[in-house]
C-alpha cells in the first residue's frame, strides 16, 4: 500500500514537472522575443540617465540613482530566458554565438547581473566618486556583452 | 559675500533643476511609449504564470511565485513617467482618459502597485491560499485600470 503510493506520488510529480515545462514551452517564439527586447529597453532607460549622471553631462542625483540602480538589477535577470533556441529564426539583433557559445554567454550575462548587483548595493552608500565607478563598470558590461552577442548597432 | 555665495548657490541650483526637467522632457515621445509598454509586456510575462497558477491550471510553485512577485513589484513602478502629455499623439492602445482624467488614472496606478508590492510581501510566506488571492487581487487591479484607460483588445 505505502508502495503503490510511493508510486503514484512520483508519477504525479513526473507528470507535474512535464506539465511546467510544457507550460514553459508554450511561449511563442515571438512573445519570447518581446519580452526579452522589453528587458533590454527597460535596462536602457535606467541606466541611460545614470550613465549621463557618471559622464558629467547631467547633475548627479542620489535618490534617481538609488531607484534606477535597483530597477536595473531587478531587469538584470529578467532577459535571458528569452534566448530559448525556438526563437533562433526571430527577427532580432541577436547572433548566433548567443546559442554557439552558451557557456560565455551565460558568463557575460552574469557578469552584467553581477556588477548590476554591486551598483544597487553601493548606491545605498553616499560615495558618489563609487557609484560613478560602478555605473561604468556596469555600462562595460553590457558592452561587453553586446560587442559579440549582438548585431551592430 | 556669504550673500554672494547663496545667491550663486540658488542661480545654480535652479540652473540645475532647469537641465534635470531638460534631460526628462530629451525623451522623445516615441521612446516613452516603447518603454512604457515594455513595461507593461513585462507585467504580463511575470503576472501570467502566476494568475495560471492561482486559477490551478498549473502546478503552484512557491518559488517561482516569490521571484515573479518581486520583478512584479519593481515593474508596477515603471510605465507612469512614461505617459507623458507629449505621448497623446503616438501609436498606442491608451485613451484619451489617461490625460483628460489624470487623479483616477494616478489612484488606478497606485492600486496596482500596492497590490503588486502587497503580493511580492505575501509570497514570501507560506500561506500559499493568501498567495494564491493575492494574485487574483493584483490582477484585478489591472483589469481595473485597463477597462477605463486601455483600448478594448
Amino acid at each position: 500500500m505505502m508502495k503503490r503510493k510511493l508510486l503514484a506520488a512520483i508519477v504525479a510529480t513526473s507528470a507535474a514537472s512535464l506539465f511546467m515545462l510544457e507550460a514553459a514551452a508554450q511561449a511563442k517564439p515571438e512573445v519570447l522575443v518581446k519580452q526579452r527586447k522589453a528587458a533590454m529597453t527597460l535596462q536602457g532607460k535606467y541606466l541611460g540617465p545614470m550613465g549621463a549622471m557618471a559622464q558629467g553631462k547631467i547633475p548627479y542625483n542620489a535618490s534617481v540613482v538609488q531607484r534606477n540602480a535597483g530597477f536595473l538589477e531587478a531587469l538584470s535577470k529578467m532577459p535571458w530566458d528569452g534566448f530559448d533556441p525556438s526563437t533562433k529564426g526571430e527577427k532580432s539583433a541577436a547572433l548566433p554565438a548567443v546559442w554557439d557559445k552558451p557557456d560565455e554567454f551565460k558568463k557575460a550575462a552574469e557578469r552584467f547581473e553581477n556588477e548590476a548587483a554591486k551598483l544597487a548595493q553601493v548606491s545605498k552608500g553616499g560615495d558618489e566618486a563609487a557609484v560613478k565607478a560602478q555605473i561604468g563598470a556596469t555600462a562595460k558590461s553590457c558592452g561587453g556583452c553586446h560587442e559579440t552577442f549582438r548585431e551592430k548597432q
